[in-house]
């Protein structure tokens, strides 16, 4: 585990297949479960959802729960890419990736 | 082609592996390039940045351009993810995402 | 443009979203579309298609033309994952990627 | 959960940031802790390893194991991409989604 204070930082992104062209329903669902994870911090962007977390174990948590709530909607095949950046030479926030970078 | 009116919205993320921990001066370099192309709107994330286009093609040119300009840097490997969404039946912007679900 | 010897090695993953929970007709036009492009080396694994080649151009072309030809099949809404890595202080091939760390 | 006999199919990436730009002795440790899952099918392509299992869980809890054992190498930043299709309307292993296309 990572040292205190140190923060993955993740990006995630999910629809179903086959449910129509429109999947916003169901990312709106996954997002709520996302919401209940009280520890995370969440960005949402036009292409995915920003995480930032202290622990990996909770993001991975978190996205599965979020995955398993499409299926419960009636989805029949859900698709997500998960994407992780984990630092621990230094401490950082969302906000700072930004910010070095603009 | 998409017809006149609909965009296609794309999410980059690049970095070089083994030029430090540390990639924000790569990242920079990226993202000024992206910009050259006066056709693209652009949103950063801590995650990506996020393109928004009339014409794939305009994004995938300037991807190319982003990518080459690591390595005038001095980088040695450069590793990028591009995932694109392309909606045909219906008009939107990369905001019409985010207002979707949240 | 790399040296004369290096390759970029790539991978792609596409399928149209709201066309049925099956999408094998359109991942199998997407990889014959990808086959007509001669210089370009392939492998089709369970989850995307490694592409390789001696250009970046050369694998952005063919994923353009890949990409567009599901919406000539009719699909409305069209997602993709492209993940590159462009070393070039090493030649290699796609194999060796597979022998180093097997 | 999925119905007995449904296979969750995915895609693990992962590689240490500013370790050099081969990042073959750090795969090679992260495959080891995906070979001792033994519930998980292995697949390793040039871009990735093809993760197959009955539960998305099992697939989660070795991505972490995999991605915690880098930082305990050395490395100082790690990011990976993690990519799945869970599909329960219909039984397939990872051999099928192949054979569907080619």
């Amino acid at each position: 585990m990572a040292k205190k204070g140190y923060r993955v930082i993740a990006e995630f992104s999910i629809h179903p297949i086959g449910e129509g062209t429109s999947v916003s329903k169901y990312v709106t669902k996954a997002l709520k479960e996302l919401k209940k994870a009280r520890s995370l911090r969440l960005q949402v962007t036009p292409m995915a959802t920003v995480i930032e977390s202290e622990k990996l174990s909770n993001i991975l948590s978190a996205v599965e729960r979020a995955h398993e709530s499409l299926f419960r909607m009636g989805a029949r095949r859900v698709d997500f890419v998960l994407r992780v950046d984990d630092r621990r030479d230094k401490e950082r926030r969302m906000e700072d990736k930004v910010k070095a970078v603009t």
